[in-house]
């Protein structure tokens, strides 16, 4: 299983970005090919350090799947609306090998 | 559902990190009551802005259920070693319920 994990710092405007997210790219999210998983989580409980805003994590069966996904035509609208979203600026994101170990 | 969500800088002595993750948190992780589901996933390759090196997730039922965990005796064993662990200095963490969205 492969995770793609996107963390937002606390955008400029929240009522705007969450409206956006949710009108947005969640419906572009749920067509991906071969999506398996996806949650988010908002306004964390800090424990150490500071919190991000927004934590959204999209789960596929392998990196090939996950590559196909961002190349379907689905995934093009995606990245081309995230790319143009100033909503955006503070976000880092990142794919990776899950391991389960319980 | 309710996540505590993990995330670690790259360390100044990554085989000393794994070495001691793998050997010492694990096995006290895996005790934690009322874990539901607990994966890490390593060396992520990024997307967009500096990835962390290391990303742990662990998940309960409730956030009733994960604070009687990290206030249960194991709980606590955790607690000290991360306290003690100067390999732990460059980490976030923080805590939210998690929403399914597909």
């Amino acid at each position: 299983m492969v995770k793609f994990l996107v963390l937002w710092k606390t955008p400029a405007d929240p009522v705007a970005f969450e409206r956006h997210y949710r009108d947005v790219y969640i419906p572009l999210v749920r067509q991906l090919p071969g999506l398996r998983r996806y949650t988010i989580g908002h306004h964390p409980t800090a424990i150490r350090g500071e919190p991000y805003y927004w934590i959204a994590e999209l789960e596929w069966d392998s990196m090939d799947a996950l590559q196909k996904a961002f190349q379907s035509q689905e995934g093009q609208a995606i990245s081309q609306d995230f790319a143009n979203d100033a909503r955006n600026a503070e976000v880092r994101s990142m794919v990776y090998e899950v391991e389960m170990v319980y």
